[in-house]
């Protein structure tokens, strides 16, 4: 399992409603367009491609902020594990707590790193 | 080839002596203990894992920072495609400029994104 947390607190700062999903229920699509990404508020998520489970987040993980970062559609199907709980973080939001918090900065690099580094097969 | 180039400028910032290699020499191997990043002032550079070429990056391009971002050693092997100039980036220097500017931060993030995309085979 991940350690992806982030600078949970911060997001006490942002105003979204969460939103909720039951077990097995899919968040989003590979190939779908993309306008947020999401922090896990209660619960894990599976992080799959054509099927092959790529990752299982905890609480706390934050994901599909790919598609904030390079405007590209999803490039993998995030599906609910458990019942979760998810705080929307939309790109205005992203790019306001990158620009105002180095140590968000660097915690959504170091999960970059961390993806990269499992792709390529690297311990 | 990659599209990774950074706000160069910022560099002119970074008081510290450039670094030159010859067509063919390792500017780093894999598994090695890494200290620096670098951005390429002058010339190409390849990035390779097992032999297997991953990327070939031009001018401006930064690389070699994901070990400042997770202080793991080297992922990867880069090798001087032609003669190059480098400008090193200490993890200090890296911290500053992901912290005073957004900017930085937010390119650094679509170069590993790019790669990312690139390592799971997506579009």
């Amino acid at each position: 399992m991940a350690d992806d947390s982030i600078a949970f607190d911060l997001l006490a700062t942002i105003d979204t409603p969460v939103r909720s999903f039951r077990a097995g229920e899919v968040i989003f699509n590979e190939g779908d367009p993309a306008r947020e990404s999401y922090v896990i508020q209660r619960g894990q998520v599976e992080i799959r491609r054509n099927g092959r489970l790529l990752d299982t987040l905890p609480e706390k993980s934050i994901f599909g902020e790919m598609a904030l970062i390079d405007h590209a559609p999803r490039a993998a199907t995030a599906i609910a594990a458990t019942d979760v709980v998810l705080v929307p973080v939309a790109e205005k939001q992203f790019l306001f707590l990158v620009s105002q918090t180095p140590y968000f900065a660097l915690n959504v690099m170091r999960v970059l790193a961390r993806r990269l580094r499992s792709a390529n097969g690297a311990t």
